[in-house]
């Protein structure tokens, strides 16, 4: 069962969540003098558009119509009711899933991408940098740059650039150059050569330096900012109208969260209904057990890459050293979280779950099976709470209304599905002894507590 | 510029023009009495309900509701005008591509395979048997036999397994079990072990005898016969109203032809319009230079399969036993057509074009980097012809309207594109010394002149 809206309800205005959340009680912070960020400390990276964005009151914020003429290439992406999943599961519970894989880069990355790549190019930029995990922001801006006729370099997770050579060749078929990260191009990746899988946080410092040393280079971030989460939130609005037609209201909406965005837009415009109307809606955030920054992080300023050329964020971390296992589910590899999300988690407005690899793999055949589509390991770990709540719906014996964001296909993932099958898949493990090192290196900024 | 129908709009009927072309001057045989075939004949393949089908005068076929409830999944895939791509062109032509890729397999195959499992499921059948060449037919009926609880073999052409693991892991990861054609589980198979990359035909004698030999076992072709063209109208029956709603008729349809059902499907429901009004359209078929059987075959009775087990039917034919160099479009790797089309073109309704490997990838790297979209290696043929017509139109200062089928996604096929790339792709000539071997081979049958 699929809900289709047509072209003209493509979201004119981006929910700004930040506004209805007022002014942070911990703002982000200079990494070198500590004190609040100013927007000029952000302009060697960003363009005035994006930053005012980051900075932004306005609870909505309007959409350029050349960025709502591309999304009308994939948007509004389909809502479907899982009706054979829910047989399969025999369930009362009524499971809907927003699909975002049928973008051209295959995920809901191009929602911030195309904006992102418009306001550089407005602001007469050249070229773009970025870091890439399991390739699918590196697809999507290698694709947004092409069509605003800017430059791209992507740096590329060291472990998913050797797991997926596919999604680098799409990377360079769209026309962008990348590396795989740590690389020996920054003075970043070389003081990282020993870490072998490479992390976000390493890629993100080799980006950056790019971009700050040369004026008309640009950094672009595929998630954890504001304008990141805001430029998702078309999301859950979409969801919103296509709940409506079906005549439904979610009880539970789930996303997974890498460093936040995917979460954000399915569940912002959510958030502000319950915030606004009171309603009793439950989120849920599904990371990867092996890289479990909600669940099992500590709630600190700390940097948003390796070597700590960022502003300083509250935000749950790992600690901007922690080098995460090498799960399939590169996109969701990264030591933190976007603040909004973290100060939500904080709040008890979302719930965080942790999920392992086996267990997101099991669910996604299963889903792949009933529903057709085979998703990314990123949305798998969604969809395992999403079957949790459904059969805890049937112990219950409530037709609960279950919502999740199926950000993106599996395509590229064959060869971890292929592992599962032969039951070659690892469960990647957690190490507190990891953690305790990675935090002993946080960063000495002013206490959250 | 997108043109979405409703999903009210999912045709209820399919077309057969094989009612509007009337009773075959040359019907099929059977291979061992060379006598016109009885439906009997079919019956230890295929279920009574597609037999009728394939010899069926009604002008239109209702589709079953279980089917098109199912078809609801992904169908009406959209109509795109491609205007990135008008621009980049500078030509007044106006190109609407129909997108098929958008469904779970990726491709327009599963139109045809969800049908097919549905009434094997109806007739009792336990399993399917099949070949695939890309793996796009692979997968398509993996998922449909998933869907409707039947087990699923599949041989796949030996190069292409070779070439995308990954499709094969897709196919395995839907519950098929998966065999590297020439196999040693058949007679057919052991008998060309000799031939390395396998071709279309030998996959096809492989699943053919293990249908045979079982009796609640059956066979499903994923083209060239009548059946499976009728299934695939639909994507034409859409792309009429689509193009009303733009307000326009196209001047020109492309499609690429393997086995000549993708062509049919887009082709079809605009050639029973050329038929019952005269309307002045023209059909261009766009085959691979590798393996030209349009453009260079001879029209003659041959078999479907390179052991001599199916029917004879006139066909343009490169000879049963031709072995097509391995290009990367496994999918048009077929030493013959549908009858049909062939009929068509012999007949002067439709035109073919035979395209070489590199132009055809070319066009796609074109086309993928305007459009967002990186297609399969086979429609990758058909842009082809579109961006020639669209130059042509721009010669002539002719705002020609310009269809085509973009009837897969390139995500499986990102080596390629990798060798595209580094200009390591060759365009693997078709060997006129291959062809007068082959065709000496051609089956002593009734002549068609």
């Amino acid at each position: 069962m699929k809900y289709q809206l047509p072209e003209s309800e493509i979201p004119t205005h981006w929910t700004n969540l930040m506004a209805d959340l007022g002014p942070p009680e911990h703002p982000p912070l200079h990494p070198g003098t500590q004190l609040p960020l100013n927007p000029e400390d952000l302009a060697p990276l960003f363009p005035m558009a994006l930053i005012e964005q980051e900075m932004s009151s306005e609870p909505n914020i309007e959409i350029p119509d050349e960025v709502r003429e591309i999304y009308a290439m994939w948007r509004p992406t389909p809502l479907f009711r899982a009706r054979r999943l829910e047989k399969a599961l025999d369930t009362p519970a009524h499971i809907y899933y927003k699909y975002e894989g049928g973008s051209p880069a295959g995920s809901h990355k191009v929602n911030t991408a195309i904006p992102q790549a418009y306001y550089n190019k407005a602001e007469g930029i050249r070229k773009l940098t970025t870091e890439t995990g399991a390739g699918q922001w590196g697809s999507a801006l290698s694709l947004a740059c092409g069509m605003f006729e800017l430059e791209c370099e992507v740096f590329m997770v060291g472990i998913s650039y050797d797991q997926k050579p596919y999604r680098r060749a799409m990377i360079e078929a769209w026309g962008a150059t990348i590396h795989r990260s740590p690389s020996e191009l920054t003075e970043a990746g070389r003081s990282q050569q020993a870490n072998i899988t490479g992390s976000l946080g390493i890629a993100i410092s080799e980006a950056v330096e790019l971009a700050v040393a040369n004026e008309d280079v640009h950094y672009s971030l595929g998630s954890v900012l504001g304008h990141v989460c805001v430029h998702q939130t078309v999301i859950g609005q979409e969801c919103l109208k296509q709940l409506e037609m079906a005549g439904e209201y979610p009880d539970v909406v789930i996303g997974c969260v890498g460093g936040g965005s995917n979460f954000a837009g399915i569940s912002f415009p959510f958030i502000r209904e319950k915030l606004q109307s009171g309603r009793d809606i439950r989120f849920i955030a599904a990371e990867p057990a092996a890289c479990p920054t909600l669940t099992k992080g500590v709630y600190a300023y700390d940097y948003g890459d390796t070597i700590g050329m960022t502003p300083l964020m509250p935000m749950y971390t790992l600690g901007h050293d922690f080098v995460p296992p090498p799960v399939h589910a590169g996109g969701l590899r990264y030591h933190g979280d976007a603040s909004a999300v973290c100060a939500l988690v904080k709040e008890g407005v979302v719930e965080a779950q942790a999920i392992s690899q086996t267990e997101a793999f099991r669910s996604a055949v299963k889903f792949g099976r009933t529903e057709g589509i085979l998703p990314a390991p990123e949305p798998a770990h969604a969809i395992k709470v999403a079957i949790d709540e459904a059969l805890d719906a049937k112990r219950a014996g409530e037709e609960r209304v279950i919502l999740f964001n199926l950000c993106g296909h599996g395509y590229f993932d064959m060869a971890a599905y292929d592992q599962f099958h032969r039951g070659e898949l690892e469960d990647l493990e957690f190490s507190e002894d990891d953690m305790n090192r990675a935090l002993e290196h946080l960063p000495q900024a002013p206490s959250l507590a």
